[in-house]
């Protein structure tokens, strides 16, 4: 497989500064992320306060940055990343799609819509998982729900389908597919909280509840804190200090998900400390490799 | 004296961000350097990772950020800030040309040139002056050395002559003006260090010295920690927390100042920052006041 030099979750603003940042000096980087930057640039009303960039619309700001990115050779690979594991000298990222490696990390994949619902957290990996894809296997013959959250989830619900008995599906966006079979659409659920009672996971919605074996909760993104094991959070946001560095050394963090102001031109200079701080750790461990 | 919501020293990128982003939430800004940008950004050659203006020049880049800020009705003060004092409820800022007052200051005066002398930090206030124009009185009759570091120096030569003895004005820059009188002017000397002696100034240059009653020293930029008398210093940068705050309350910094990278998204992205925190602590100060 191979290893790139830096993997950059995230493309708004401080992803993709991270990103050219670290070509500019020469790094081998992995983009992972929406090929049309993100949500909140694209869809943002007019931005004043971007330096060098006035009155500019969100779709013309996504654009100049994407240019910018392509510009100089980059791509984004489409892929959400459900895991982050520090193995020592380089990080395996686990994604919906494929698996990763790279001798540092970025993440910078801001702060849109992922409060846990209560109890999610704490039966994360007991009912609870962020990936039909990975976790199929240990439903076969049983019952699953699905909270979805965007079209591109119906492929994992017939994924999932094969596999279990019946699969429930919620989606949480407005729903226009045509999954059938053992998948049974529900739309207009809006879950609450989520409980274990004897093995079996309880989703508790407005007036209702659904029982199943596992449920599988697909937002766009993962708390930082369930992303990568071990991470320091301050509050809502992964801990960082001004050089960007989390705790979890060759690991660094940059943009909304660092904390407020959650400012584009904000985003976008952390995402620039963020790469070259990568960049003089890489050149740290290359010495000890030595 | 108008007394501005938030004054900032310094039109490189992290000014003019602070600038715009004050100017956004209404306040009243003092915007205080070169109308040029910096030399720092102008003198830049290409510059590849500004996100969103690719491959840009220096020039470009100045022309851009200047123009943002002239957009929104920013205008830049032509001075040169010597002394700011935390007056309690506001600032009082100390200039070449003028004085000012502020509820709330923005440092973003870049790291250029401004290694001090051996001896010079030392013997600050006793022979040793950054401000001809302000403690000129007290050399009536005497002689004085000005360190000058650009033509604008000239016309404050002129002022001290008026009142001294003797005025050795030594240029350290490409001289070509026209001082004459009690002023010698004398070219190609490099300072190396600054003694006391019997309450006497003895600059000491390449092989030679110069004995005086008083020396100004005329940098485009006075280090932080003189120009904040109470500043917390990080070494030669300003300590500043993750919100850009100083310890002194109301005191923000931003760019190159507060530490490397020096990289012109990073201080863009801090002066962002700066600013929203000086909002912030406006609306405290304005609750305190009622």
């Amino acid at each position: 497989m191979e290893r790139y030099d830096i993997a950059i979750i995230g493309t708004g603003p401080a992803g993709l500064e991270a990103a050219i940042t670290a070509k500019v000096r020469n790094k081998t980087v992995l983009l992972i992320g929406n090929k049309g930057s993100s949500d909140k640039v694209s869809k943002a009303h007019t931005v004043q306060n971007y330096l060098g960039l006035p009155e500019v619309s969100g779709d013309a700001m996504a654009k100049a940055f994407l240019d910018h990115a392509h510009s100089m050779g980059l791509e984004i690979t489409e892929d959400r990343i459900n895991a982050v594991y520090a193995m020592g000298e380089y990080f395996a990222l686990q994604g919906h799609n494929n698996d990763y490696e790279a001798s540092s990390v970025i993440v910078a994949a801001g702060m849109s819509a992922m409060k846990p619902l209560p109890g999610e957290m704490e039966n994360l990996g007991r009912g609870v998982s962020y990936c039909a894809t990975c976790d199929a296997a240990l439903y076969k013959g049983k019952t699953a729900i699905i909270l979805a959250y965007s079209s591109e989830d119906e492929p994992e619900a017939e994924f999932l389908a094969e596999r279990v008995d019946t699969v429930y599906y919620l989606p949480q966006y407005d729903y226009e597919g045509n999954l059938g079979g053992n998948i049974q659409v529900t739309t207009g659920i809006k879950p609450s909280a989520i409980a274990l009672e004897d093995g079996r996971v309880i989703l508790e919605t407005d007036g209702d509840s659904y029982t199943a074996d596992g449920i599988f909760i697909l937002r766009e993104q993962i708390a930082p804190s369930q992303l990568v094991p071990g991470l320091t959070m301050d509050g809502n946001h992964i801990g960082v200090d001004r050089s960007m560095a989390t705790n979890i050394k060759g690991l660094f963090a940059c943009g909304d998900i660092t904390g407020v102001p959650y400012q584009y031109i904000k985003a976008a200079g952390e995402g620039n400390v963020a790469a070259l701080s990568a960049v003089s750790y890489l050149t740290e461990l290359k010495k000890t490799q030595v």
